[in-house]
């Protein structure tokens, strides 16, 4: 819980008016910049204090060795982690003769305002140091949309009642050292010094350049920094290349009220197979390109990019200015992790921290790519073809594991499985059918023909063999996937988990129609009409355990005749994980994350509206909810079947995850996957958006605590907003084709004018649901 | 497979006529002399050539991490590893300017006897060193039954034809180098240098004397050794100590025909909390009393111990010799595992080589303890006291794990649990009625009240107690256990395995009888009548998976609609565990070791005879043995539903284990469940024994290739010696009261008269049973 956010509540931005040192951490991942392919975590300029000291590049990693107490075979030998690599964004300040450190010396104001329509992150400070010189600094970044290897910084200092002499030394520096490793598995692996010098090149005039080669990995990645320089005619600048540190230094004298002005471009770049020479000159170009672009061109490119962004992806929610300001601080937060992608994975926190030691996991393709299909397709055409980029890699761990097809890896960032404990890693074999939902919605919202064939139909074919060897029809023609993981990690190495059945179903289905779709393409895959009906048939034959004495899906096979949890003896240890062994968790009834309920979410085809009700009753009581990926699920079913004000709870502990440090773990890095979760509450929630089979759908019921919800999103070429009160829905053509949408079942034709349709009246259901005690969700 | 064993077929010896130093590992297991509380491997006196030096303390190990590449609550941090403590064994020679090297020189004749009545090790060589210089070395080694603390050589070394100088030197040495780590799981973890030393003294008397720590673990261990030297007047003796050595050297120069002899007896001690003097003076104190006793002493003891040993425990097999001196052999071993235990475990590989890192498993108790029950009951008594002594860690264990009573470790040398993965580890808590069985089990055999309420009571309460917290009754009143692992590893954490169930009622059931036989003991433990009708519902409900269709028994819930293995595809990539992921295995239907077929053997009432046939034949096929544990359990079925021949060959893979080293690893010491499992196979097999309820039970059958078995065993006092030919069975009551045995269901009073009975005839069954292709048993 951040505990003192001195966070105000607006509508584009989040500002934080008062430092707290002691949620630094979090907010260096709250405050985090990001272009999809550069991340800079939100530290300080001056570079300390710091929690975490932060920069990634997507993709770039190091190996580390798994251990194992029993090894195994197949077990994955080595992990991949994030590096921190070459800080860019140090910038030191020397005021008279005492460092700017705010753990000394009157810090009399300070600010920092992460602006979502500027992507610019802007930090005031007027300090005093311990000898009482006052200084006034500003400092506004940006990690650029547009020019996908530059982030910048305009570093402002002004002297304020009397004369100083400042000194700034602007810095690349490798190697930092890294906070000391904590006991949570789900934290990242420490690495010491992964980073070996190989060029150090600093001049006078502001340029510096490094490269380094990761330890293990052995990848290379280069660094340039380059500055304007505006103050006092009598400046003296001085570069110095030392052992991983390239820096420049810049001295002067300030009367008061004038001002230092410091412009640095900074560029990253990396490779597995370019030379030392051909990195150099990389970012010595893309510091070039930048150059010629300026500061306030960078800007000005950074604010269109964004404009074009809102225009079709922006979500207003009137009444609840908490939720309005979340639910942007968290697509702008989805767009910074893919917006420059250009394939490369979307990791769990993007590129905000360590967390999950940087990998990518199936939430991206069930959480982040289905809010970005309709509000920004191009990112998910780009994870996806990182995807397809990896197929290579997948056939052959299927091969390692006796399977067909591709088995894409739980865990990752390259490509290689890196999960250490396979019942909730290998054996999630969901994560395929999740990248095949993915592609589905995709092509579906999209339309694109060429993706289709291309990166679409390989996917859904290997992914639709792997399926056929995991599955097999029994004595009675029944087809059971049996002994994998589905999305609940309470449960693990099941028989016939729904989640994963009906989504093998639907990938096996997809897999078909896109063969037949494109026969040519299939048949140089190797696809047969006889492998074609085998897909029908298992998906036809799918089983899908329920209880008739309970009248509910069971998760899996057997689960709804194990005991119970005992929630009334586990007080308030939660997450569950951390305080009781797995073999307890596994056998027993209690689920960490919607798990039933996802399928019901994303296979609204495959459940009765009374077996919607009866599911969503009986797992909310078993559902604790120790997961991130869970809140904004609940919060689509809470509102399908009914309970609006119980979805509503559930939107805002979704949207105000990293807010309010709901798990903890902010720290590490914000939660790609809840934050795409507040789109997801209002949107497929509140909205009652679905789509699939080349049609939108929306059924609009609010709670009580938003007045008005609007949203934009493209489908098939259209941009339609829709803006819905308690009572009435109207929708609007932005842009684009006319279509035709369903409002509550009833077809809505949108062309030029508007439409306004009232939405029917919802009642609150008779049955009483609850959560395990202590678990429900916070009121709002 | 040993290759070239050089090995004679005697009755009462394990001979070989000749070295093969390709084999070295495997003999030094099978030559291992040991009394439960000491073991060494069967190196060569020198020292070198070896495989694996060791010697071994019960007990005594060293901690090391135990790492996971995704730590979870309950995994435990530290393992138990036996270590090779201060080898006492070794004497060197040098022949005039040689050293004594097989490797070297020229080997006319090398002979090793295992002497299965004399309990000793006698190894005779006549060799020429590289010069020319012939010797002749005869040393007998023991490792006393009757001194505790003793191992002795007696060393010759004789000159032939020409006069020579030789030099022995006789040493204590500790940290020798091991050999390196293999990637096999199976193998132990290699320790360097775990011994810290912390004192040497060492006389020119023959007097040595080291104490050593172990460097994590802070266990404390004293060796000594002293001497008895016969040789020329001009002999030189001298000791002197170095870093962890302790050595005294003895030189003379021997005419032709002249011999010089060497006494060495050695000692050892440790303990975790005696100090450094103490252990000092314990292991000088055994040397005294072994010298009081003296060589030729020890010799007599050992034989006379070795004497009463088989009057009450040897087997006799007609018409197949292999098997004859395979069962004598293994039952050997067994007894060296056990004699002198006095509250310590039995290692999986007694104290013979450092497989599974010298753990004892669940096969102590359902494999070793039932022989030694009724051949050596003494040992059973003190390992399951050594149980009863670790019930705190195992109340500790259980509380961890949310659990109520006792959870004993899967696999401990000082009683915490060790296993590093907990699915085939924590999961298996079928090891809790294992123990329970084994104390049923004594119980029955001995009738022993002071054991029933002071030692099996607390085991049987407490194992009760972690039951019912395992447990619950479900919706329908059916009580299940739900998430464990049985026997065979190839399938785990699943509900209602058969074995687990089955075993958990039996010991529900004999904890309320013993708590009922001793209400005032039960009644300080706390048990309640409440509680005892708590035990006896849930194994009246106890659920026992069945498929209708089939007419067996599922192995666990759901375990038949599982896909058979593609035996086709898997070629001889065996043992399965090493060439395919532990998914694949745990979904489909192939079994590792017996399991169905294990509870049919030890619960044979909760089955009918057509049950019994049916599910041996659909469990046949599907078992692969990929576990030393499963062919004398599938032997002992085998005969029992009629399929002699098959269960001959079983019997011969049980008894041939390790001297023909099937599984490949009798180098890492000898299987003791299998050596059990020749008895077992030829026992309980063949002769159709089994005991319960205060009455012992035959129905003898033998197969073609044995044309008499007779074995002898103990029960509530009478020694029974039972003699089956294919026609008859005599029994004959060799010592105590008259008892009463049942011979194929007929009551036979055995008093003072002999006994003879015919054997009703057995037809082979029409129903075929074959196996996995490629793991049909060896024919015999």
């Amino acid at each position: 819980m951040i505990r003192h956010p001195a966070f105000t509540i607006e509508p584009w931005a989040l500002r934080e008016h008062r430092l707290d040192l002691g949620v630094l951490a979090q907010t260096e991942s709250l405050f985090a910049l990001s272009n999809g392919h550069i991340g800079l975590r939100g530290n300080l300029d001056e570079g300390e204090p710091h929690a975490e000291p932060g920069t990634y590049l997507n993709g770039c990693y190091e190996l580390r060795p798994l251990p194992y107490a029993e090894a195994g075979y197949g077990y994955p030998e080595s992990g991949q982690t994030v590096v921190n690599v070459t800080n860019g964004k140090v910038i030191r300040l020397l005021v008279g003769d005492e460092p700017f450190d705010l753990r000394y010396g009157t810090l009399h104001q300070h600010e920092r305002v992460l602006d979502l329509r500027a992507g610019t992150l802007t930090r005031t400070a007027h300090w005093s140091s311990p000898t009482g010189a006052p200084v006034r600094i500003t400092s506004t970044r940006l990690v650029s949309f547009t020019h996908r290897a530059i982030a910048a910084i305009n570093y402002e200092v002004q002297a304020v009642d009397r004369p100083i002499r400042v000194v700034v030394q602007s810095e690349l520096i490798a190697n930092e050292t890294r906070t000391a490793a904590s006991g949570d598995p789900r934290a990242a692996a420490p690495l010491r010094s992964p980073l070996i010098e190989e060029e150090n090149v600093t001049g006078d005039d502001g340029l510096g350049i490094m490269v380094h080669r990761t330890r293990e990995s052995g990848l290379r990645l280069a660094a340039g920094m380059w500055h304007e320089i505006e103050g006092p005619d009598e400046t003296l600048t001085e570069g110095r290349g030392g052992d991983d540190v390239s820096r420049l230094t810049v001295a002067t004298h300030l009367s008061p009220g004038q001002t230092l002005r410091v412009v640095k471009l900074f560029s990253y770049g990396w490779s597995r197979r370019r030379s030392r020479a051909a990195l150099h000159d990389q970012v010595a170009a893309a510091l070039a390109a930048a150059r010629l672009t300026g500061w306030d061109g960078l800007r000005a490119g950074q604010r269109r990019f964004l404009d074009a962004f809102w225009d079709g992806a922006d979500v207003e929610v009137e009444g609840d200015d908490e939720v309005q300001q979340a639910v942007r601080f968290g697509m702008f937060h989805l767009l910074q992790s893919a917006a420059r992608l250009e394939s490369r994975p979307i990791p769990a926190k993007g590129l905000t921290g360590t967390g999950y030691d940087g990998h990518t996991f199936w939430d991206t393709e069930i959480f982040v790519l289905p809010v970005l299909t309709y509000t920004y397709p191009p990112a998910v055409a780009d994870a996806l073809s990182w995807r397809r980029s990896t197929l290579p890699l997948a056939r052959e761990r299927a091969t390692q594991l006796g399977l067909g097809g591709a088995a894409f890896p739980w865990r990752t960032i390259h490509g290689e499985e890196c999960s250490g404990y396979w019942p909730a890693g290998t054996a999630a074999f969901h994560v395929n059918a999740d990248i095949a939902h993915a592609v589905t919605q995709y092509v579906d919202a999209l339309d694109d023909a060429v993706f289709d064939r291309e990166t679409g139909l390989p996917l859904l074919v290997e992914t639709a063999r792997l399926w056929c060897s995991l599955g097999h029809h029994d004595a009675s023609g029944r087809y059971r996937i049996d002994g994998v993981t589905g999305p609940d990690e309470y449960t693990a190495v099941v028989d016939n988990n729904v989640y994963t059945n009906l989504l093998a179903q639907q990938n096996l289905r997809a897999a078909a129609d896109a063969a037949e779709r494109h026969p040519g393409p299939a048949g140089r895959l190797g696809v047969t009409e006889e492998e074609i009906r085998t897909w029908r048939a298992g998906a036809e034959a799918m089983t899908v355990p329920f209880d008739e004495r309970l009248g509910v899906h069971q998760q899996s096979e057997g689960f709804t005749q194990h005991a119970l949890w005992d929630f009334d003896a586990t007080g308030d240890r939660y997450p569950l994980l951390l305080h009781f062994p797995y073999f307890d968790l596994y056998r027993r009834q209690v689920v960490k994350q919607a798990d039933v309920v996802l399928a019901m979410h994303l296979r609204p085809d495959a459940f009765t509206a009374e077996q919607k009700a009866a599911n969503f009753a009986y797992y909310e009581a078993l559902t604790v909810r120790d997961s991130s990926l869970s809140a904004c699920t609940q919060a689509v079913m809470a509102a399908e079947v009914g309970y609006l004000d119980l979805a509503y709870r559930y939107l805002g502990e979704a949207a105000l995850m990293d807010l309010a440090d709901l798990e903890k773990n902010t720290m590490d890095g914000v939660h790609m996957a809840s934050l795409a979760g507040a789109w997801i509450a209002l949107v497929s929630g509140f909205g009652g958006m679905r789509a699939g089979g080349g049609r939108l759908r929306f059924a609009p019921c609010l709670p009580a605590g938003i007045t008005r919800l609007g949203f934009r999103l493209r489908y098939r070429g259209s941009l339609v907003c829709v803006s819905a009160t308690r009572e009435a829905t109207t929708y609007r053509l932005l842009d684009g084709p006319p279509i035709t949408v369903l409002h509550c079942g009833e077809r809505v034709e949108l062309g030029e004018e508007q439409v306004t349709r009232p939405n029917p009246p919802r009642e609150e259901p008779d049955r009483q649901v609850r959560q395990p005690p202590g678990r429900e969700p916070r009121p709002r």
